[in-house]
């Protein structure tokens, strides 16, 4: 290693660490995620820690030194949450990844960090359990970052997201400390809930070195079908209809015409010319039969053309074309992803609104939607080259985004986290009292305010 | 009021409200909960306000001034979270008991926290809908104090504990400043979860003024049968191979035979002859016929003799059997009721060591459980009187069931809190780490230290 660059307020803590760069191809990946934020500097040094113990040692050092850490898993987040800049360090833990152990009579499992979502899940697989909580990322994505961000998905509607699933952490704090949350049962009430806390804290906390997550049971049987609609308004008045009936869809995607449009483009399919608007539905279980032909009836109802997967292989594929919508329009040039939440009486509004944007502004905006959560993906198109920056008419049309998403009782950020791109609206949502209670809670668990300085909060 | 005693330290407090009383029978009753716990002293007065606003004025009086407040709902607590004595006045939100609104569209319902769980329940089910947790107290227990103690219930091993239902709060901090946690939307991330440390905070961190809960379609069907096995051990292991078959019972509720003959007692039943422990399943939902008919096999494989309700009254009847279970040890003297829950593998190790307890200190103890979570409930018969003092060999079996739990990987308390008699224990099972943190946290929502003191932590 004495060939390295080591920057002199480093020395003391690289000194102690097994494994870290500052080569500079390596800072220029590790400053950025998948938000497409580019911060304006390079981040001093990443450190790839093997163990907890040597987190343990990396935060002790820094939290005495006050260098900053931000932590990294797989690097997939869409908020800025992990980019990193100069007078930081970036902590990488996509190397801590091992599947420590499935416990299938108890159905949970314990992992690393740095584990990949998709490979919890086929580890999971193996016992006839799943990872419930599926987010569209779950092939790049790491169950830490999962955590960090408490990621959503397709199941959410049924199963519930990311916090649903966290059982137990084990978190090494700002200043060093090692701290276990929750526990391994069902059940518990014992304390404050901190696992919660943690959930969703987007690495200003603590850092997660290991995880206790629940698996579920594989579903004995599903059924998929697409409903295809004239507007999108119909298709968005469909999935309330839906679910006032006490339907309980493990999956209800909403993708607009425009998306359709993108993917038909990347894929070569020839969704856009069936109708304006793609609901994709699917029913799991032991009732998934009976439940889908309820849904049948009821989606007919609200004016849909439905077509029933005509097997499992043919629903994969309907499923493959939601996860296609984003990798298509991302095709088109610069994205900003945003990812708002409305109640959901309020997604034919929300969509309507975002539409209403578009026109306006003259941006370019395709949505797609995990519907039955109301969690709506408005996909702005920014700028063509993927480095190019982003206009001020499109920076305006994102926060009249914003505006609609508040102005309908929603949230800015349902599953993405608020990152660096969501903080100047985070206070119209939390209100004074809610930041200053968040921003004493961080002092908590890092006192000397290192961890991911400026994102989040 | 002028004829009313007014203790001199809490004059300045008590003109601020409109209602409040010093009178001993009062005070008397707002001193205890349903834990059998009775403090050395009595409270000093009790404050029932009418409003948020009021208990803003009251926190702000209470916290400038260092007095001491144990927030009340229906006062049916049984960790002793609610007792209050000398030195400290009684807030007693029952009185704030409105149903604010239901939304049936979005499946919301905003309510006040003195609304009786059943009240809000019934209030849903005029729109086919239900307030999902079910604590077995649902006709006396206040959703107040379901959120303080993060209750559970018979339906959670399906539908979750209450956290799992509380999307929004309104609170009022101890130093008097007003909160509003979480949104009304199905998923949002922005911010620290501050709603579910709430959930479960034992009246420690703020007073619940309002809450959103979530709401759930009522079923569309349900099928309830009962098992009856030879011995405990047999039933605790068939609660585990019919979890392990992916079956999610709506309900799944183990008694064991010193319950049964206590219910045969009080009620008339004959359970007790039938067979050593009762089971009793229910499956609900669109697969609820095929669901039952999967767990049947398994229970019959695993040698139960199993009896299929004949209608939905003969359901209603069995699951009554469950709930008197409680009402009719009780009637044999003072108990303890305990709480732990252990990982579902454990089950059986669980009923079988208190057994053993039991046996080896000859204190008598009922043991039934929410098998599918693993939180079982042994009854600890303590004393023949309901004021009768707690023998010191009582403790220590309570003490070492308390042991057991932590040596099975499991919590003291899966659904009632830690009010005031699992403190001793609680260092144990969070750490000095945990313990630590949460004390810190506390410090944040209630810089003066007056809410609840000496209780949860």
């Amino acid at each position: 290693m004495s060939t390295k660059i080591v920057p002199e307020h480093l020395s003391g803590l690289l000194a102690e660490v097994s494994d870290w760069s500052t080569d500079p191809d390596e800072l220029e990946r590790v400053r950025t995620d998948r938000s497409g934020l580019i911060p304006d500097g390079i981040p001093d040094a990443v450190v790839r820690p093997a163990s907890a113990d040597e987190v343990v040692t990396v935060l002790r050092q820094a939290s005495r030194a006050g260098i900053r850490v931000v932590t990294r898993g797989a690097g997939t987040g869409l908020s800025g949450g992990a980019t990193a800049t100069s007078g930081e360090i970036v902590l990488d833990v996509a190397g801590m990844n091992r599947i420590l152990e499935i416990d299938a009579d108890n159905a949970t499992a314990r992992v690393e960090p740095g584990v990949i979502t998709a490979d919890l899940d086929a580890a999971a697989a193996a016992h006839g359990l799943r990872y419930a909580p599926d987010p569209a990322s779950a092939a790049i994505s790491s169950i830490g970052g999962n955590i960090a961000t408490n990621a959503g998905g397709l199941r959410c509607v049924k199963y519930g997201v990311t916090r649903d699933a966290v059982l137990a952490l084990d978190v090494v704090l700002g200043d060093g400390r090692r701290l276990r949350t929750g526990r391994t049962t069902a059940k518990g009430v014992a304390g404050y809930d901190l696992t919660s806390l943690f959930v969703g804290s987007e690495g200003t906390l603590g850092v997660i070195v290991e995880a206790t997550v629940k698996l579920s049971p594989l579903p004995v049987g599903s059924r998929t079908a697409t409903a295809l609609f004239d507007t999108v308004a119909e298709a968005a008045a469909a999935v309330g209809a839906v679910l006032r009936a006490g339907i309980r869809p493990s999956t209800l995607e909403l993708l607009d015409h425009a998306t359709l449009l993108a993917i038909d483009a990347a894929q070569g399919t020839a969704l856009a010319q069936t109708g304006g608007a793609f609901l994709l539905v699917q029913t799991d279980g032991f009732g998934a039969d009976h439940e889908m032909a309820q849904a049948r009836t009821i989606l007919r109802g609200a004016g849909a053309r439905v077509e029933d997967a005509a097997d499992d292989a043919d629903a994969q594929r309907l499923l493959q074309v939601r996860r296609l919508a984003l990798p298509s329009i991302e095709r088109l040039g610069r994205v900003l992803i945003e990812d708002i939440a409305v109640p959901r009486t309020r997604l034919a509004d929300a969509v309507t609104g975002i539409d209403d944007i578009s026109r306006r502004t003259g941006v370019k905006i395709f949505t797609f939607a995990h519907a039955g959560d109301g969690n709506l993906h408005p996909i702005v198109l920014a700028a063509a080259g993927p480095a190019d920056p982003i206009p001020a008419h499109v920076q305006d049309a994102v926060n009249e985004v914003f505006g609609l998403a508040l102005r309908l009782g929603g949230t800015l950020t349902g599953e993405h986290g608020v990152g660096v791109l969501k903080r100047p609206w985070l206070a119209d949502e939390l209100g004074d009292t809610g930041l200053e209670v968040q921003r004493s809670l961080k002092t908590v668990f890092d006192p000397a305010g290192i961890l991911n300085p400026g994102k989040a909060l």
